[in-house]
């Protein structure tokens, strides 16, 4: 039995969900306030951060990368989403990081704090209104980002190659919180958005698309196949 | 043949000259003015970041993390620093994204950046006289990772288990960097202390400890064995 600690708008947390169900994986989904700092939380991850995954019987996996890697090593022998080869396993990691890690520090890290996680948070916390200047950034460095992902894949299948890969799924992930809050200017680039459209439709991003938040509806087009 | 682009106090160059130590591999070493963004630095690894490692044949290897995964696959064959039950390597990335993520941006980011790098950039690049703030919050953070990895070899051998891997060379690389700047309270920790002193004996160590730059000298004990 699998179960994940995560939070619905989680960039992170979707990743991991995303891979659970390209395996074809059932797992229990805890919501973790990871802000409150629960002892019995940083137990499991004493670096307080978002997803873990619990395998029974085996120690707790933290982080969007271990979890990723684990689940491939444990759970990835039929349809691998992490190739073979290692110059492959290079091009799938690079941009699985690319998204977990750059976009996160420059677009759906400031995005997903300043507009969703800061209302929940006391001011102890960091909690309080939006900072509108961290905002405009993230708004504009995601332009950048969208032209480099159209870019990869007006050459290429995928993201990392011919076949989706750990990089589709991240670089979705990430993507689908801030199309959540209406960030994305998908009218700039159209390989894209045709892109996004073809892992939106895969059966495994429908629980994404569905989940709201009280107090933030997603963007009107948000849920829609064809946006 | 394999080149690394690397600063000789970046300390995930540092992750990776260790592992290349530790494998007995040779490497060409060039050093990349990373904050010039080169033109054709910027082919090999987009992100703009050390280290890259070139192994002929392949497409460039870009960051500390992914470089260690691909060394372990394919150099890594005799004496592994990664395991190989799933579950052990959980630990070892763990410790090793402990070191190479939030002890660079808690400590040793803010420290190189400050106190070395930021000499060499022009104003346009990020250059100009250290923030003394991010010092001193640097510093201050500092003790609670030695607390941590202190209390973690008391029980254990090595950072992540009975043998030394990844998790060792990534804490002991970053480590390194404050110790030359002369920032690490050894006195804090016993346990750590004589951890690193093991860790720093090692003939994979040597190189890094006679690296010197012009302008800042090392703390006095730097390259002494019984400090």
């Amino acid at each position: 039995m699998l179960t994940l600690f995560h939070q619905p708008l989680c960039p992170h947390s979707r990743f991991i969900r995303l891979i659970l169900g390209e395996y074809g994986l059932e797992a229990r989904l805890v919501e973790e306030r990871f802000w409150d700092r629960r002892d019995q939380f940083l137990i499991l991850n004493p670096a307080g951060t978002l997803p873990v995954l619990i395998d029974e019987g085996q120690p707790p996996v933290p982080g969007a990368a271990i979890i990723a890697e684990y689940l491939d090593e444990t759970r990835g022998q039929a349809e691998p989403l992490l190739p073979r080869d290692p110059g492959e396993r290079v091009e799938v990691r690079r941009l699985a990081s690319w998204f977990n890690d750059k976009f996160h520090a420059e677009v759906s890290g400031p995005l997903t704090t300043e507009r969703i996680f800061k209302r929940y948070m006391t001011a102890e916390q960091g909690g309080g209104p939006p900072d509108t200047d961290a905002i405009r950034v993230a708004r504009h460095n995601i332009r950048y980002h969208l032209a480099y992902l159209g870019w990869l894949v007006r050459t290429r299948n995928y993201l990392a190659g011919d076949r989706m890969s750990f990089a589709d799924l991240a670089a979705a992930a990430h993507l689908s919180v801030a199309d959540y809050l209406g960030d994305v200017p998908w009218s700039e680039d159209d390989a894209a958005k045709n892109w996004y459209a073809r892992v939106k439709s895969r059966p495994s991003f429908r629980p994404l698309l569905t989940d709201t938040l009280a107090g933030v509806a997603p963007a009107t087009h948000y849920a829609n196949l064809d946006f």
